[in-house]
C-alpha cells in the first residue's frame, strides 16, 4: 500500500491528503437542511449531511489527490450513525480509487490491538469465514504502550500489505509536554522515532516502509531531525494551514528524492468556502472551493519543494 | 459518576469492574449456532453472538459488580455491526444501574478530542437538539499528546458529572519501553501521573476526583509509588488474573480507607468456564461460571485489604 500511496503521489504531484474531518459547522445549511428534512435533527440526519458533504468534496477533488484520511472522531461524535457515514466515506473514497488513511489513533494491550488491527486494517474470523470491517487502507497508532502493543498492527500490515502511520511528534500546541522530556539527553519522540524506524525495517515496499510516522508542520526543526532519524519512514505530516504550518517549513519533512512526506490539510480544504480568498464560492460551491485548495496547496508544496533543491 | 461508583462498591463490597471483552473464541458453540442459523456468518452473526454472550454475563452478575467495563476494540473487530454490539451492552448494562467504563484510550489534537469527548461522554448539537450517543459514563484515554488533548475530555466530565482513567503506566509487558524512562530522574509514568492528579484536583467528587488512572496490576511496586503520588485518584487496575495480577499484589493501590481502586478482569470472569476450576458449569452454563468468578475475585481482593489492615 506504500508503494501504491507513492505511486499515486507521483501521479498527481500532490504531496498531500485531503483530512475529511466535518463537523456540521462546516456543512452547508442547504445540505443540512435537506438531510434534517429527511430524517430529523437526529443522529441520522447529521450523519447523512456529514457524508453527503464528504461526497461532494471527494467528487470535487479525487482526480488530484492521492488519498484522504478521516478523522474517525468526527464521525463517533454522531455515534454508531456517524460511524455509518465514516464507513461509506472509506468505501466511496476507495471505489474512486484513492488511498484512505484512517486517523485512528488506536493502541492497547497486545490481544486488544490485534482485535483493532483486524477491524481496521485485516480481516476478522467468523465461523468459516473471514470477514473484513473497516478495511482502511493506513490507519494511525499512538504508541505510548510500547512494541507489544504495537506489533499485532505491523503483523496485519505484513499480511494485508497495508500501513501505519505512528505518533512521533504530534501538531499540538501541549505535544511536547511528554514527547519533548528528555531521556537520557534526548526528547522522547527522538526515541519514539528511532523504534518507528525500527519497527519498519522488516516492512519494507520499494524504498519506503509500511510503517510510517506521524510528525507535525507545526514544529519544522523537529520534522528534520526526525527526517534524518528515520531515512526509510514517511512521515504524515498534520497541522497544515489551519494549525499554523506553513508551505516553506515542510521542505524539511522531505527526503532529497521529493518524497517521504504527505501532507494533510482538514478545515483549510474542506471549509474553504467559508475562508478568506475563497468567499465567491459561497456556500453551494463548498466542494468547487476545496478543488481550488487543493490546487494552491499542492502548488505551495511544489514551490516549497523546488525552493529547496534549487 | 465517581460518587455513585464509590457507593456501588460500597454497597457490593466488590472492588472490581467486568471486563466485557468478548472474542469469538470465548462464547459458547450453542450461541454462535444460533445467531449464525439466523444472521448467517456475517459480521452482524457475530455481533449478534457477542451480544447475547455479553447479556447473559451482565445478567447472571450484576447484582454483584459495580460497573462493566467493555472494551470497544473487541466489537470494533466487528466493523459497524460490532459497534451496535458495543452500544447495546453500554444500554443493557445501564439499565441494570451498572456504571460502563468504556475502554476507548482515545485521545488527539484538542478539536479533535473535543470530539471524541462528546460522542462518548457528552452531547453533540445537531440544529436545535443535544444528542448523546454513545454515552458510556466514563472512558479511558491515552495522555502520550499532552494536556491540550486532555483538556476537552475533562471539560466535558465538568458538564455531565462523567468521568476519565488515564493511562499512566499500563499493565502490558513493553510498558516500560516508552513509560519507565527516565526524565530528571523519575520514570515517565510518574510525571503522567502527577499529570493525571493535577488535571483532577478541578473536578473533585466527594473524596475523589472525576478524573482517575489506569494503572496495571502487573506492576505492583510502580502501583504503590502512584497511590502516593495522586492520593484522590481513583485507579483502575487492568492485568488481574489472565495477564498475572494476583490479589495480594492489589492492596498497594488501595487507599487506607479501602478504597481508590477497582480493579478489571476480563478472561478471568468471561471465559472462567474455560477454566481450572470452574470446568463443572460446562458451556451451557458459562453466565453461572462467570458469577462463581465474580464472587471469587470479589473475596480475593477483600482478603488482601484485610491482610494489610490487619
Amino acid at each position: 500500500m506504500i508503494n501504491k500511496l507513492i505511486k499515486k503521489i507521483q501521479e498527481t504531484e500532490a504531496h498531500l491528503c485531503v483530512g475529511l474531518d466535518p463537523t456540521l459547522k462546516f456543512v452547508p445549511e442547504q445540505i443540512q437542511k435537506e438531510t434534517f428534512a429527511a430524517y430529523g435533527e437526529t443522529l441520522e440526519g447529521a450523519a447523512e449531511a456529514v457524508w453527503q458533504f464528504n461526497k461532494g468534496i471527494i467528487d470535487a477533488t479525487y482526480d488530484l489527490i492521492p488519498a484522504v484520511k478521516p478523522q474517525i472522531a468526527m464521525y463517533e461524535q454522531f455515534g454508531l450513525p456517524g460511524l455509518c457515514a465514516y464507513q461509506k466515506t472509506v468505501d466511496y473514497a476507495q471505489e474512486k480509487g484513492l488511498v484512505v488513511i484512517g486517523d485512528v489513533k488506536r493502541g492497547d494491550i497486545g490481544s486488544t490491538s490485534a482485535a483493532y488491527a483486524v477491524g481496521h486494517l485485516g480481516h476478522v474470523q467468523v465461523g468459516s469465514k473471514k470477514l473484513a470491517g473497516f478495511h482502511e487502507d493506513f490507519i494511525t497508532i499512538n504508541p505510548y504502550m510500547g512494541s507489544d502493543s504495537v506489533n499485532p498492527f505491523i503483523d496485519i500490515c505484513k499480511e494485508e500489505k497495508k500501513g501505519l502511520f505512528i505518533l512521533t511528534k504530534t501538531s499540538n500546541p501541549s505535544s511536547g509536554e511528554f514527547q519533548d522530556r528528555l531521556i537520557d539527553g534526548r526528547p522522547l519522540y527522538e526515541w519514539v522515532g528511532e523504534k518507528v524506524a525500527d519497527w519498519g525495517r522488516d516492512v519494507m515496499g520499494d524504498g519506503y516502509s509500511y510503517i510510517g510516522a506521524v510528525v507535525g508542520a507545526t514544529y519544522p526543526e523537529q520534522g528534520k531531525k526526525l527526517r534524518k532519524l528515520m531515512p526509510n519512514t514517511y512521515i504524515l505530516v498534520p497541522g497544515y494551514g489551519a494549525q499554523g504550518g506553513k508551505g516553506e517549513d515542510l521542505a524539511y519533512f522531505f527526503n532529497k528524492d521529493g518524497l517521504g512526506a504527505i501532507v494533510n490539510s482538514s478545515r483549510g480544504i474542506i471549509a474553504a468556502y467559508q475562508q478568506k480568498g475563497y468567499e465567491k464560492y459561497g456556500p453551494e460551491n463548498y466542494a468547487d472551493a476545496s478543488r481550488a485548495a487543493v490546487i494552491a496547496m499542492r502548488d505551495d508544496i511544489l514551490q516549497a519543494l523546488a525552493k529547496r533543491a534549487g
